[in-house]
């Protein structure tokens, strides 16, 4: 993306490169049949959850003002709307903390001025989500989201440990109020007796455990080695929502013998109660605000402004990074202009308004490249069996395959030509062939099994559409019907859920990956380098990397603090937005270029070699290859910019580190995440003595790197 | 061992074995320095928790007649004087779960016959001693134990499977009976009102699980990527005890808000209070009973006999497994007498009598071969480095550490010439040097990680003394005296200890790995083939592997059955002693002879190639390296005498399955519990493609036994 400040001219780029694949957007979901029901449901429940939650503390905040109801619905329209509408599709929205805690700010200030109060509060609120909605223009048609290539890696992956660390906080202060009365609940009641209060909080530390660690099993389970394979896809797929229907129905099994408040369940209003309406006609009550308040209106508005703009990139941005190999183009302005849209419709309703959010966004995208890999998968296996199956030799059972993967590639290329994809295949294909003898002898299953070879070949890829973000929307809204099953979930599952989510956004985060590598004991650090790992393992002194990640993380630790803070503390993403002077203009008198680049690339210091780099890139980031129907995903590592130049290095320069790489594809293919390695070839017998996982030489060379500066 | 039931000979070459290793026993022990806690510590908990939770049943069962000081004062005396003068140390003794049965079903028999009485029961409990020692001594003389031979690793391990089923039933159990009120309390204390009980349940729920996960993990400690060596270490040593403390101390953060009761404790009688100790002087009272009940006191007499014969040689077998190496001579035919010995001394100061206990005695072993390891590695990573620091050459080193390996090995060998481990070591040595270069050449840490090499150049032993055993005895007499700090231990933390037991017994079954595979996905059997893994999974068809598993099971679970009639129940051993006879006449009907060899082993069918064989396993067995800190011990997979078979061929034949073993050797090395591969070269450059686990030819050639037979 170009850094551009022409008014509408992102905008009108933005409309022009979403609308060139805006059928295909459609068509492409439909085509994926039912398995689009995993990646949504899903999200579903990493959306909903969080909102209902959201919701009653938004009820318990505003006296009953605004609920679960209204949450859940401004999640459900504004996610319908943007499935639609909306440039990006895989950015979810839904209402989140920041503006439930402004939205509770607001209420505090309205109920106490005698002119507003609480009845006028919504009016109110109303007139601040007009004027967001205006400054959210200006941004949009300023070009303002260019700037969000000035913000790295280094801001955005200390955003999303932030973000789980508030989702883990929020986990833990859950499971301690279980001790405790609830406010606003009548103490004498028999299950918050003592002993009741003690068993509650008790039960409730079973439920949530329960949950977290059978959820984070269950994600894993396309790599057990029990069950037949459509049982461990079913559980991978549909696990965490299963485990949330499991652990309720377990709550439910003392009910014979404990008082009926126990386990505490979510408090919902009944959708269909007369009062749960209100708040729907509340524009006619807009004009009784006194002017002196629709004015005024304007200071919290430039709070939330900053921060929709702020997250709502971010979490379009998380949802797109690099290593996704998106083929569809990103749509920054033009989803914060529909954003201002959304905010004015939902103020003029009466509910708070939605945002993208994190880490949702970033999940959709994860689940929908395990959804395009399986469907990749079983189009090319099938096709290779039915060419065996007619005696083909290896040569034309690839040719076969190659074609049907071309037939499932997106027609709409923006990033490249889909050439790309295919003469990959071919050179795995020709790669393979010469490793395995004559490639026009016929083949069957006992020498070339298709179902292993398969992972080696496919690149990632996500199944770019608009269905399942749609789906999640609608069955979101479907929540406030269902109100009196959801009522059903105890409050310690969603805690359970809380921390579920915190944990799942982790894998991948390099900056959390680098706080682990701290802890790695030295002489345990070679075990890092056996891995999947990013370049800068290997590039950047390890004392450089401590420093580095040392500072991120006071960092980070000063960021969570300013949560804190009562009111102010929404504001923390301006701390964040404040690492990109600080990462352009004082980390580089402090780190080495070279080191700082591998670290945390920055795409204005790359300028001047972009057009190599970005062909080298997609190259070779396409040819990442993942295994085992998409089970290497879960513990997906994100590549930097870096990790290409790495590669690049090595096809000028003599191969000292290729045994490593190459020993990587050897080893447990289906925990790895290995770049394929036709780059790499060259020395061809590193590993005949078959010993240890480095061969002395070269892996010690490359140790003492690591090991040393340690 | 032979078979020879010519009498006391068995007895006399025991006694002639062990005498010659007995001053080393003691001085190996006492060289082993501080380090000897660990495995020390790790069986007391394993010997003494069981012990004392025994106690608390039989004195619910007997009245309080005999309570947890008189299991430990038998385990702990029993444990001395067989750790003194016994014949094989590495066997633990103590009170076991058939004798508290025996013991109740012969209390409620006494105390319904008016004249024996609970007054008179352990007095005529001590006629039973007598009589079931002159039991033992019968067996021992006329060489019973020789006949254990006879019994394979089918019953072996189904004994196994079977005791960790029933310590995972004690743990449901006591978990279960935590919600209740227990027999012989109050009802109307306030801890057993509904809100309270319920209170208490989920909280073991919590403490049990809590141990029970953290238990699990800390014994992984020593493969943990982070903290540094000497804490993973101190975890993997002590954590299980530790986890214990640390849940013990959990189980009192909540206690200024609940009442005393809860969670339930530890129920023990102050060992100082006057009436703890009328059971010592139980002899002056055996002369009191009627002779008719002397004479009848032989039925229950034949049944403990028959108990304690079997679950003596038994354990002693599985702490003796071949796969462990052990270098000193067993001891059935003595250890049996002196149980004899034992029993009549329990016998006469009215405690129960203790015998060899599983799981503790295989666990003993395996942590004494986990101390022998990290013992031969430190001081050979000493002696490298130093040679390094001399500037020495590659075949200085090696020279050095043979020198070292030897200066460590137990001077009276029994099994093989001593030779033998260090021409290994040797072999490894040239095998090594050549793979890197000149062996002339002066190395440095860069180019030779001694840290890393050496556990590939390791065979597995272990530290046979007998200072451990006396050790972890006089720590159970111990607690005795700490008992008020012992019944600071919640039970449900002991509910979480039973679990932990038994899951800690389950790898290196290779019957349990079998009924796994019943439940691996075919496609995901090849997973098994990457990982170590016995013969039988390569030479025998899936089908029949399926079958005897299949049958094995069933009959674990009718012996599983019958250990739940009420008092016939504990001859279950009977059942297991049953197939012997199975397995020598009826198994061979169905299975073909070379499948039943590499699933089930028996000696007596190997007799015509006794000579060849033994000599070829012991330096294969030998050449079995593991590696990083002894970590691959804790997931030690059994070998059964197959494995050797299989080796044999490949030297003769081409090596198709070479690819496999070297891959093995070189992948994830800190899981695989690798053969050394000298003896498996000759396919020079199988992994050049680069690719997958297996390369497709061979591999898939190999897999096709699994895959189509399934």
């Amino acid at each position: 993306m170009e850094e551009s400040f022409v008014p509408f001219r992102g905008i009108k780029n933005d409309l022009q490169g979403r609308l060139m694949c805006y059928k295909q957007d459609w068509t492409s979901g439909l085509r994926a049949g039912f398995r689009i029901l995993a990646p949504t449901t899903y999200i579903f429940f990493a959306s909903a959850i969080p909102v209902i939650s959201f919701g009653e503390q938004l009820e318990r905040d505003t006296d009953g003002v605004l609920t679960a109801v209204q949450t859940l619905a401004s999640t459900a329209l504004c996610g319908i709307i943007h499935s639609i509408i909306g440039g990006q599709p895989l950015l979810i929205l839904g209402v989140a903390e920041p503006t439930v805690i402004m939205y509770t700010f607001m209420f505090n200030f309205a109920k106490n001025r005698p002119d507003l109060g609480s009845k006028l509060f919504l009016a109110w609120a109303g007139w601040v989500n007009v004027w967001t909605a205006l400054l959210l223009f200006l941004f949009a048609i300023l070009g303002a989201c260019s700037i969000i290539n000035r913000f790295t890696r280094l801001a955005g992956e200390l955003f999303g440990l932030l973000i789980a660390m508030l989702f883990m906080q929020q986990a833990i202060k859950g499971l301690v109020d279980e001790f405790r009365i609830p406010e606003r609940e009548n103490p004498r009641l028999i299950e918050f007796q003592p002993s009741w209060r003690f068993a509650n909080g008790m039960f409730a530390l079973v439920l949530s455990f329960g949950l977290l660690l059978t959820a984070l099993r269950s994600r894993k389970a396309r790599s057990w080695r029990y069950g037949s394979g459509w049982l461990r896809g079913l559980v991978a797929d549909y696990g965490v929502p299963l485990m949330v229907l499991v652990w309720t129905g377990t709550s439910y099994l003392p009910a014979g013998s404990i008082p009926k408040g126990i386990p505490r369940r979510l408090f919902s209003p009944n959708p269909w109660s007369p009062g749960a309406y209100e708040n729907w006609t509340v524009m006619k009550d807009m004009l009784d605000v006194p002017v002196f308040y629709i004015i005024g209106a304007f200071v919290p508005a430039t709070m939330i402004a900053v921060l929709y703009y702020f997250d709502h990139s971010v979490a379009s941005q998380l949802a797109q990074q690099k290593e996704f190999n998106l083929r569809k183009p990103p749509s920054f302005h033009y989803d914060l202009l529909l954003l201002g849209f959304l905010t004015i419709f939902c103020g003029l309703i009466g509910i708070p308004p939605s945002n993208g959010v994190i880490p949702q966004s970033p999940m959709h995208t994860k689940s929908l490249a395990t959804l395009k890999h399986q469907l990749l998968r079983n189009r090319l296996v099938a096709t290779a069996r039915k060419c065996m199956g007619m005696n083909a030799s290896l040569g034309q059972v690839y040719g076969s395959m190659q074609e049907a993967y071309q037939q499932m590639q997106t027609p709409l290329i923006y990033q490249e030509p889909s050439a790309q994809g295919l003469k990959d295949l071919k050179e795995s294909t020709i790669q393979m062939a010469s490793s395995m003898g004559n490639i026009n002898a016929p083949i069957d299953e006992t020498v070339f099994d298709v179902e292993k070879e398969i992972d080696d070949l496919l690149p990632v890829e996500v199944k770019e559409q608009r269905l399942s973000n749609l789906l999640q929307a609608v069955m979101v809204g479907g929540c406030v019907a269902a109100m009196p099953l959801i009522k059903k979930i105890p409050t310690s599952v969603l805690w359970g859920y809380f921390a579920f989510m915190a944990i799942e956004s982790l894998p991948g985060n390099q900056f959390w990956e680098r706080i682990l590598l701290l802890f790695t004991a030295p002489s345990r650090r070679y075990k890092v380098l056996e891995e999947y790992h990013a370049t800068f393992v290997e590039t950047v002194p390890f004392k450089t990397i401590a420093v580095f990640t040392v500072f991120q993380a006071a960092y980070l630790l000063v960021c969570f603090g300013i949560t804190w803070i009562p009111i102010a503390g929404v504001l923390f993403p301006l701390m964040i937005m404040l690492l990109v002077p600080v990462r352009q203009y004082i980390l580089p008198k402090f780190f080495k270029g070279a080191h700082l680049q591998d670290l945390d690339a920055a795409e204005y210091e790359e300028a001047p070699a972009l057009s190599f780099n970005r062909g080298t890139e997609v190259q070779i980031s396409r040819s990442t290859s993942f295994a085992d129907d998409g089970e290497a995903l879960d513990g997906m590592i994100t590549r930097s910019r870096g990790e290409i130049r790495r590669m690049c290095s090595l096809k000028l320069t003599s191969s000292t580190a290729t045994p490593a790489k190459e020993f990587k594809s050897l080893q447990s293919p289906d925990k790895v995440f290995s770049p394929r390695v036709s780059e790499l070839r060259g020395n061809q017998n590193p590993w005949s003595s078959g010993r240890g996982p480095f061969s002395p030489k070269n892996g010690e060379a490359r140790m003492s790197n690591l090991g040393k500066s340690g």
